[in-house]
């Protein structure tokens, strides 16, 4: 299939709560980037999280095979940092091959959890 | 009325969960893509869904006719295969007249139901 | 102000739950085109509404003057005629002059309610 | 890292409900523009309000300091008037250098939140 998307994608949006009703994984509270990689070639990604008042952190490198998609999660993000919890951010992604970025974030302060989606700024 | 929209569309997030409170069909945790083909002739639709770790599914094969729209549940797909539960999956949807594709799901693993939309990804 | 937005806009997603918990006006369940003419001249609008299985409703007209926003609640729309409640619709509006729209749902079907937004898909 | 997003970004939903349930200020009602500026050079900003039926507001000025990124409460402006509450309104963001802008709101007007989300539509 021909690849589609963008090579550079930005989330203005980020906050993990650090609270969660629920310990199931599901509803963890969690902020998720999904990222396609529809095309035939293996993706290099390499994100960068910017704060308020202090200095990037990044790059977090990952790898997305071709034809497959990997719904990231901003909790589980260590290496070269953890991001922190209760802290506002935001991050750009950049890609070697086109991609499409979706943010997702599921909310489970109170019992009754809480949906918000957007499609990511995308940029060449 | 002039088409409007793209003939290729991507959705990054996807995820139908497997549980819900309700039983009525309005209120069955669902995932959708919301097309409209607001053109005067019929477009045809093909479908290929992606997960993290197998090959993709599909072609899904479906039309929509001149000056309709199609609110497809993801959980209505069957041929060649149904979509999964409880997995993280993603869609690339082809068309061959101009259409607009928006993506909704409504969650009601609990009893308050949680909603959450975006316009798709699409391209030329 | 320099006009900034586009002359089509397309809502792929569209539906006004016929149920609410409560009566208050800001509520009720409802279905928004949120509609911004940011620049100097009145803007005149159309607005044809899709279904599944019939002709398309409309054209609904509409000004919104300079310099202001108009948060359309689809509710409220009755000439030519209503939305039906508890369908699937879909939206097209054309403008005279470049403006904004973005989509939004409140649903208050549950005692909680749940909110959807998303940039409606502009066009030339 | 090189810049990425517009100059010129609008959203056409604002509504800051004048209720909520809890006074913890992270789960007080708000509405949101998440603001990154992921380039080397310090943005500088200019927002208008747009409301239906008075003349706008502004403008509002601020920093976002290069290479990070500021998640702005219209609740929190004041300077050259405070946005009213529970009142339709909608807004233009300018820049000198480009920028991403994602608009959030928190609903806590019942004890369960409820949030939602896009990127704003961006303009050169």
């Amino acid at each position: 299939m021909q690849p589609i998307g963008k090579r550079r994608w930005a989330i203005a949006e980020g906050y993990i709560p650090s609270g969660s009703v629920s310990q199931d994984p599901a509803l963890v509270s969690h902020e998720t980037a999904c990222i396609l990689n529809a095309g035939d070639t293996p993706a290099r990604l390499r994100i960068m999280v910017f704060f308020k008042d202090r200095a990037p952190a990044g790059p977090f490198k990952l790898n997305v095979p071709a034809q497959r998609t990997l719904h990231l999660r901003f909790n589980d993000l260590n290496d070269p940092e953890p991001i922190p919890r209760d802290t506002d951010y935001a991050s750009v992604i950049e890609s070697d091959v086109p991609i499409v970025i979706q943010h997702t974030r599921l909310d489970s302060r109170t019992p009754e959890l809480s949906l918000m989606s957007t499609m990511a700024f995308g940029s060449d």
